[in-house]
This record gives C-alpha cells, structure tokens and sequence, in this order.
C-alpha cells in the first residue's frame, strides 16, 4: 500500500433538479498499489463542465451515467508521482481524465503529455482541450461559415461559445453572442472582438437578434435549446445550420420540456445536428495545429475562471449551471510548478 | 378574346384551422388571348397535395401565399390548346403548374413536354412528379440509407411515403410504414413490400416502433412532426437522418405548437433537415431515369386515388389533409385521349 491518500470527491445520489452540496460527499482514500501500465498521478487542474450534469443522472446520455458512490468524472492536468507505463516518468504533465479528486491512478492509454514550455498547461482543459474542440469542429465542420455569414452562439462567454466567436472573426463572418450579463457582454465586443452581443436577462431576445442580425442568421451554435433556440429559429436563412452542443437549459429540467417547433426548419431548408467533440479524435492533430498558431498570432483570446481547491468544486460547479462564472471554470487542486 | 371558358377554384379567403368549402368560391372565366411565347392548356389533371395548405396562409412559408379571390395552385397535366410558343404544338401533353381550373393560359418556360407512350400522363404528377421526387431526393440525399438500416416514414401511403418505403428496399434496407388504417397497412406489407407498418390509430406508437424497429431507426422521412416524430427520436440510433419533408400535423393549427424534446439529436449525434424539392430541380434528369427504369423492372408500384370532376377537388382536399385518401391523390378534369 501507498501511504498517499486522495481528497476525493464522490457523487452521492442523483440530484432531483439542480445539484446541491448534499449530493456530494468529500472522502478520504488511501491510494492503492500501481498496476502494471498504470500511472500515479497528482490532479493540478480539474475541468468543471456543463456536460458534467448529464452524467448525475439515470437518464440516456452520451455515456453511462456516474455509478453512486464513485468519484465525479472530469478531465484533469497532472503531474505523474510514479510511473509503472514505459512512455510516462516521474515529472511528466499530462492531460487524462482523473476526475474530482487529488491524486488517482491512471491507464497510460488515458493520458497525452504536455509540454509545460508551450502553452499554460490548464489551456489543455480549455481552449486547447475539450471545450474549444468543441467550438472548432461544430462551427468548422458542422457549421462550415462562409465569408460574410453571421454565427450566433449562445453562453458565449463560456469555454466554447468565446472560442466560437472568435473563430467565426477569423474566418471573416460576423459574430454575436447571447450572454447573462453586460460585463460579459463588454468583455466579448470589447475584448474578443465579436461585433455584437446581446444580454438574454435584459433585452428581449427577438428584437435583439434582429438589431444584432441585420441579414438573418447563417450558423447558430447551441449550447442551451428552450427559448434561444426558438427565437433564433425565427431568424434562421435559407440553408442555415445549427450544430447542438448543449442543452444547458435542460440539464436541470426534472421533465424534458417540449422543444421547439420545427416549422423555420422546413421553409429554411435548414439543419439541426447533435455534436459530440468524442467524435473527432481522430482530427485532434489539425485542431492543435491551427488553434496554436492562432494563439500565437494572438488572434484568439482565453480567460479562465479559476477557483482553488477542491473542496469549493461542489459551489463553482453549482454556479456553473446557472451561468456564474467568466470564463473557463477550472479547480486549481494543487501547485503548478510550471506557472511562473 | 377567344370564346372558352375556364372553369375555376378561388381561395376566398384564408383558413382558420382545417379548410371548409366555404374557403373556396367556383366561377367561370373567359379566357384571354395568348400573348407571345404563352400557350392555352386543356387541364386534363390537376394534383393535390398537403403542401397546398401552406400556401393557403399568410403564414411564412416556402412562397408567397395564394392571394385572395386568385386561382388556388397546383401541378397539372394538360393537353395544349393552342400555342403561341415554338417549342409546344397543338395536341402535346405537358406537365405544368395551372392551378385549380379547366383551361389555362401558361408561359412556355412554365411547361414540360410528356410523351404519352412512355407512362400514363397522371405519373408525372405522382410517382415521377414532385412527390416521387421529394421522396427520392429526402431519402438518398439527405437519408443516405446504407444496406441493411432500418427507414421509417410517416404518412407513408401516401404519394412520397410509398415511394420512400420501395425505395428503401431497393436499397436493400428494413422499411416501416406508419399510416391510418390496417387497410393501408396491408397495402403496404402485401403489396408493396414493407418490412413493417404500423396503424397509429390503433396501436401505440412506442411500443410498435420498438417492435418494428428491432434494430433502432436510422432514417425517418417525417411528414408529419407532432407526436410521431417524438416517438421516433426515442428510438433513433447514433448518426441517424430525418430529413424533414412536410408538417402534416400543423397545417391547419391556429397556433404552432410546441416542436420535440431535441435531447435524442444531441445523444445520438443525430440530424433533422428541412427539405424542398424546388432545390434539387438541376437533378431532375437522374431522377427520371432512376425511377423509370425501377418502373420498367416492376421494382416500383403506384396507387393513385383519381377524384372525378374539377367540382369534387375542395371535398379531396379537406379529406386528403385529414389522411382520407389511399394513393396519390388526383382530380381529373377532363377526358385522357392517351388513355386507352
């Protein structure tokens, strides 16, 4: 037995509508023996996602739901503390899928090394990782922007929807963002250059979208269903695409609420496509190289929300549900040697 | 001024909820002289279909609405009268878009010449006219139905879901129907070929899709949105196909209402397509040829419902929208000189 115990994080029981601290248990784990191919890790960073309620339920998703009992699921950078996998040693950063806790034992397959002298290595959870994956291949590959279209998102101040925004800039479209806030809406004309953003708690949504889409809407991306889609449908051109990452509105919903008629997609010829990033591993190489170069251009922009220690996960991830945070919500669990 | 007289349907006025015959007015109409490159049609079939219910809105929708006190709309199959245009004789038969009356003056360019030998004249309204063709187009191109997948279509003896059925055997897959009455079922199963049907008056809907369905549903050409496309999405597989073909189920509601749930699409990474055939008419000559040949090779079989007397049209129309017709439904407004 190691002597290294794990702060772990353990889903308690299925939340009825929004999660509360009481579906949540903090223990204590003694860490068990390596197996062979396998990896101690020390969680530095931990991901808090929206896709991450899904999962705190019995209800068909993407995956099989969290068992009771076990530790919250999440992607994680770490530094290995021992190493029984030929191609990790001790030192080495990597991104895997660690979860909510502060040491854990990993499969090698699950890991991808960092380089530490690249980038920041929390961007691996962030605009290099999973969320601007996500922006990359739904608005390039579902979306597929042409010159002069405009791109709305929705929770655009979030880790994909700002991604989005900047990537519809750099292919020469106009982009709008939805957001709860006019902080985040300054932020997004302000800072990352989206030509206009709306604040969905106080403008109404339909004579917005119009004031902020002159030539209707070309591509819009979905983190959210409910009543964003269906004005945005209201707008939608001939042709129009709609890539659906989330349903954020819905996460919480103790009954699925009704959609939203299909009647615009019909007369616009348009599409609505379920996207998950999972899909596209095998492209993850083309989304690396094109989003380094743009950060090194300087032509994208990131901010994180950073909240440290894991035992505040539980209220930063309850306030991501309900759009509290201002940019990518990471944990911080441990120190980063790697920061200056 | 030439002595015929037209015989004519007018939209009276417009529709609240399902259309009566007090939306319609019948009048008698000289016809005018032919200016150049127009030409004097004989209608001698005019087709009814769903879409027309659509138009007879100022509702957005595909085009602009009939205009009050105008001929109501419609594809028709004619003999020409007389001509003013180098390209049609007196005697040749033509497929074109008269409307609701006996003669008609039509442009030239509005016209597509039929040979009489070939197939009866009333097909090019059906089986290889827009219905045939909204079937062939929604289930290849936007379906893409890879040999052995399972294809559900609503509404589906009707003028494109029989086709879609046949076309998916063709395409070596499983074929469910879902239609009104067991009669129509047995059409489908005996006759035409269909895996499955399903009777949604009778039978309910989830557990019959699960029961024709052992495999999940890949494809659904959906008529009709509302409650069956709900049913379908819970069966869907990953990557599945709806191409969206008509809306049925809302033509005569006064208020649209609520659309599905669009959870299943995110889970299953699925896609729902708006479709119209307009836009696919650069690929007319490919799907002639397609379907004439699976005609000549009896791959292929078409029912039509053939309503007599241009005075009976109003009566199929409101029936047709409350699903009362078995086949394509046409009218027939005057004698077929190439019938023998």
């Amino acid at each position: 037995m190691s002597n290294i115990v794990s702060q772990q994080i353990l889903l308690k029981r299925y939340p009825t509508g929004a999660p509360t601290e009481q579906d949540f248990s903090a223990v204590e784990t003694p860490i068990a023996e390596l197996g062979d191919g396998e990896v101690l890790n020390r969680t530095i960073y931990l991901s808090l996602d929206p896709y991450m309620r899904g999962r705190m339920s019995d209800r068909a998703s993407y995956a099989s739901p969290v068992a009771l009992g076990s530790v919250m699921v999440g992607s994680t950078v770490s530094q290995v503390v021992k190493s029984n996998h030929s191609q990790f040693s001790v030192g080495d950063f990597v991104v895997g899928y660690d979860g909510w806790q502060s040491y854990a034992i990993a499969k090698g397959e699950t890991l991808r090394k960092l380089d530490p002298h690249q980038l920041p290595l929390s961007y691996a959870l962030g605009i290099t990782g999973m969320p601007g994956m996500t922006a990359y291949f739904a608005l390039l590959d579902i979306g597929k922007p042409k010159e002069g279209e405009t791109i709305v998102v929705s929770a655009a101040s979030g880790a994909v929807g700002a991604v989005v925004g900047q990537l519809a800039k750099i292919k020469n479209c106009r982009a709008v963002g939805i957001v709860g806030s006019d902080e985040k809406c300054e932020y997004l004309v302000n800072e990352l250059g989206f030509d206009a953003c709306i604040n969905r708690k106080t403008q109404d949504l339909n004579s917005a979208l119009q004031a902020a889409c002159p030539n209707g809407i070309d591509i819009y991306v979905d983190h959210t269903a409910g009543p964003i889609l269906e004005a945005v449908l209201q707008q939608i051109n001939l042709g129009a695409r709609i890539p659906l990452v989330g349903l954020v509105s819905q996460y919480n919903a103790k009954t699925l609420p009704p959609g939203p008629n299909l009647m615009p997609l019909l007369v616009k010829r348009a599409l609505i496509k379920g996207f998950l990033v999972g899909d596209y591993q095998e492209r993850h190489a083309e989304f690396i190289e094109d989003m380094s170069q743009w950060l090194r251009e300087g032509k994208l922009k990131y901010k994180e929300d950073k909240v440290k220690g894991l035992e505040n996960a539980i209220h930063a991830f309850i306030g991501l549900l309900e759009g509290h945070n201002f940019g990518k919500l990471i944990v911080q669990i441990s120190d980063d040697p790697s920061h200056k």
